[in-house]
């Protein structure tokens, strides 16, 4: 045991597959996104086209069809299917369906793995996660939470107002997060439980998400005591369960495509002529692509060591906490460099560019945002210092 | 003659009459582009509203039916106007109108006048500035321009392709930049003009100019000798009578933008709960918020400076572009922090902060990229340094 | 009244003797300070050479011997002071004496004008304000302050102890800020008075401040009555009447050292070949020198609508604390571009650069730190958006 | 093979025991620093401690006494020394000798190992490596190189002259670099040959550097042509040889500097109360925390794929390029934040932070400028891309 950074042959290999799946199957794909967001065709046609290639769901258990590689190889795997915004749909490796995934893997009993895990799994339907809640109800802050669930004989009764659900519109069930007493409590919900309502889609700038973010609405919504996901009360127990290795899939998902984003900048820039010169050798232009070469890098580096201390068996927090808001923030400048040495087609779909850009604003904010990730990582820092 | 910040009383006044303008007639017909762009109906009646309310036009010279203000104190209307997203469109001041009213003010002959600049100045139609090109052509560095015009007779004919080319769907004219042996000549191009073809629109991220950013192709395009716009040769000359105001006009509009992406951000952060204290007391929230408050402050000193360096005569091209370059990334700093604050719904156009952010990015792009302006800058630094 | 940026003509008069004073009689006095303090000889002779040469103190009244200016005038002729780290000495308008000037003139009586205000101006004596105390004490939170002073007949006892007291070695006298109860009081103590004893210099890596930075401890140190300053009772406000302007002297001054480095980077970089070319052309040289001019204009404008407003009349807390801020922080930035530019020599006394590099990194912190004017701009912004 | 960030324990138990000795033998030493250069005596205590505590020279092979820890290894435990700015003088692996010492061992002749390795390896003599030269010599451009060597005899001839040869005063020897002819040589010359003259010291704002920063002159200086080092012609390669690790024990050295500064700042901030509350607590201060906890970890993480990728016989240009810029300026945002949390006795030495402030500016220019990696880094990139 030593420090290296050695990425192991089966995993090379694996990466390999999926970098030349993304190119040949994927990138031809995404001219049908161009001012358009994804419909479900071209998410079957996507899926359809994974699992015939063997790239299917990397970070997933073999037994649920999955290539069953742990976080640290997943990263490398991840940050590949990333490579194209289309590409984590591809995989079934996309948010939210991958951080369910997760938690149903944990936490979900037989009977719930064969109604919800499975279907998820293979790809059939996709999920939501209704945690969010408008004000002043749960944002960063989850004591906030104002959904609330009540027994009732061998049902729980939910009543509440959820926003910005990530994929709501179109997926097969939601987890719902409720308040239930001083605790909460996630329960599985079926999309045609009459007690749940997807309402409106907010018009967000991102536009890759299948299925919008939606405000949902929870009317006297009755489920079974079996559509308990894991205990009663562990709610917010899961949701860390969840999100720790949601926030690392998310920054591989997001470094890729701050990869292609630089990528497609450099090309521009030793095609493009200004000034009598390259503009690949302009010094102002040489100081972004630099700089993005920087925050790759020592993206890959932090999020391989955040992966590697929670497949350590550390619960990871602090290491999740501050690669993601390293991360996110470093994803955000890549993107907008690429998008300045591109010019006047920055700000475009047509070179993915301006797509990208728009897709990665909101990874600031959601999953934690940055001064939430911040205030944890000083407050961690402070205790140490008194301890 | 000393240094003094004393806006005068009739700009005070009619700065108030825009401010109380925009926010009762503009901002209450917003919802109609959430999610949706700007369409000729909505247009039509943003300036029939502004037509009515004493507030059309505040660069223009009274004898077109505007207001009459200076570049300098226009640059405190237009940042009034520019709260607004829809604002400059109602007032008859937006891109690439504005610009072209100038230009044309400046140099069209009296027929021209009845034909283009007048018709422009009462907001009959709408018109465009073709002179960007796909590479290799012309993008920051105009000594690439590969559209040509020969001389034929009474005629000139323009071959050649613009790109980028914002609001060429529906303009009823627009001004053409082609070479003309070693120097380059503005034509003026009627939109029915059969070798004029507007083409598909680039999918860029922004959404509120009526028009688009077209393709534009020039093939055997015959225009009259009277249609070259002021002298032939003079393109260049004139391309920077055109630019160095309309970059501060740019200026003036995103500076109202960002100040109202800022009163939104404020807004939220005074009323929403966050860890047991209101967001706009927590210190990380407090650093947004002072951070804007300097980046608007500086950004509507600079702009002042440098329209009131142009007033008094000087060219103003260091001036505008040191404002250009500043002001542009400071508006966007202000918008990505206020999208910051405003968390979950920030990126959303239900808030308009999402539109905006959106919509300014390219700021830092066109009118001189931020490097090409630093390049510029510098440049000027180290002939005085030699001199 | 309009918004002008016209220098008048007496003020420029004054600005180009100043200019010719720091370039043909300070800046060759520089290097008696390489590696070294300012002495008592050296403050003297630049003394002598300011009084000669009709420069003197353009801030004080010409009562008191001083040019008469104005706040905004001062910020033109105080920045050209500036250029040289030694000018400001040369022409008494250095702090703390020029701070302890201004608040002398304003509510000392007329007994302690003969007495301290007098030979203050003319330049006789040096003084020092003893404010900063020692943790638990008063840094930038005034309210901690521990220093007591109890009345006692005709005389006042201080107690207490101070720190960072900029100039307290050699100083003729001490303005000392003591608490009295539930209030501050002011004091005027003479340097020979046996209570109050200067202790060590604190080793800062500035080193243009003649007196140093000392600890200065109060025993049993009695004052008569006649010398409480202003009135008993009323210390905190006279702070703020002495902060207020003194913030922005110390900005006058900073802009000076910072365009003095700027000057002497670009002198540099157009005279070095670097990679075939001269340095001054290369890109990223470019960027350093671009972002120098932007941030020095725009300290600039700041600084005189800060001065502006207090001349006008408003007390000026909002712009001199946002003008500070943005100040301090973009005169850093300017100097550690310069340094960074300058090369191998840049971190040299010899250069210069390594002098103003180190002299100016606490005025990010003194005279209010960044952080706590950011706290106290967002509060006013929140409180306007909650009005 | 596989990716992994656990450290050896042979490693981790030589970091607790050069951790316990900086704290327990060196940090007590530091007041002797205050406000003052090291001096022989000094240098001479701390490697009497050093050789016997059992941390002598970790990156030194055993049979030169030192710990024989390849060079990721070294990464962990220089870093550790580096917690005191002393702390690499008493382990003997402090710039410029450290550097020489790896030269010296790959290159030396029999001969030379007994002369000049051997008495440099305990820690006997000190060396310096004179390769700068002032304008228009060779700064960051090694192709500037103006001292000249031409052949005589038994003999090579050296004049020129060198200029900011860090430890010259005092070294016992000088590695110098010259021209012959098209190409470059290395020569070992005895600080007792009257050839070569150690001239005035640079009055650089560092402190901690024995020997300071000195030009030298050589004037006929005759040296045997047994002293060259290496090959002759070979300069510009061995130079290389040198930089790469030289770099990087660099980074390692500030991340611990940069460390102790961090550790410092936070200290005073859990002690410190301000505004009510402990200024760890307060959002700012828990930004200026955050922000060093991810630069201190993504350094630290950089630094070791860096040297790991050395180790594993890359020739490591690019990796320590990126590392050495990445580095170079997180540790100098580390000690400017550290700085800023410490308030008024930020910048002094008596806390220490002043005097890291004050060391560290300079490693953004030494060993290749930021803007020179960046380059060379923007180079390599648009060469992949070209391929």
């Amino acid at each position: 045991m030593t420090i290296d950074f050695t990425i192991p042959d089966e995993v090379a290999e694996q990466q390999d597959r999926i970098r030349r799946f993304i190119a040949e199957q994927v990138i031809p794909l995404e001219e049908r996104v161009i001012g358009r967001s994804v419909d479900d065709a071209l998410t079957a046609e996507l899926r359809r086209r994974g699992r015939a290639s063997g790239v299917w769901a990397p970070q997933l258990s073999a037994e649920l069809g999955g290539g069953g590689f742990d976080l640290l190889s997943s990263s490398i795997l991840l940050e590949e299917a990333g490579y194209s915004l289309l590409g984590p749909l591809a995989l079934n490796c996309a948010a939210p369906d991958e951080g369910n995934l997760h938690l149903l893997d944990t936490v979900a009993t037989p009977e719930q793995r064969t109604r919800f895990l499975e279907p998820l799994a293979r790809g059939d339907v996709r999920s939501c996660f209704a945690m969010t809640e408008p004000p002043p109800g749960a944002g960063s802050d989850p004591s906030a939470l104002r959904t609330q669930a009540r027994p009732d004989g061998n049902e729980w009764v939910i009543n509440g107002e959820k926003w910005l659900i990530t994929g709501a519109d179109g997926a097969g069930f939601a987890i719902v997060m409720a308040r239930t007493g001083e605790h909460a409590t996630m329960f599985l919900v079926d999309a045609d439980n009459p007690g749940m309502v997807v309402g409106e889609h907010a018009h967000t700038i991102d536009a890759s998400m299948p299925g919008g973010h939606c405000r949902v609405t929870f009317t006297e919504c009755r489920v079974s005591v079996d559509d308990v996901l894991g205990e009663v009360h562990q709610g917010f127990r899961y949701a860390q369960v969840r999100l720790a290795p949601a926030r690392l899939t998310h920054c591989m998902r997001w470094l890729g495509a701050a990869r292609r984003a630089h990528d497609i900048a450099v090309r521009h820039a030793v095609r493009r002529e200004a000034f009598g010169s390259r503009l690949a050798d302009l010094g102002m232009a040489q100081q972004l692509i630099a700089d993005n070469e920087i925050d790759l890098h020592a993206s890959r580096l932090l999020l391989w060591q955040a992966c590697w201390a929670i497949v350590q068996g550390s619960r990871g927090g602090q290491e999740s906490s501050l690669a993601k808001v390293a991360i996110s923030e470093a994803v955000n400048r890549v993107v907008d460099r690429a998008v300045q040495l591109a010019g006047g087609m920055g700000t475009s779909e047509e070179t993915i560019l301006g797509r990208i850009y728009a897709d990665v604003r909101a990874f600031r904010i959601y999953d934690g945002a940055s001064e939430v990730h911040r205030m944890s990582l000083a407050k961690r820092v402070a205790r140490r210092a008194t301890a």
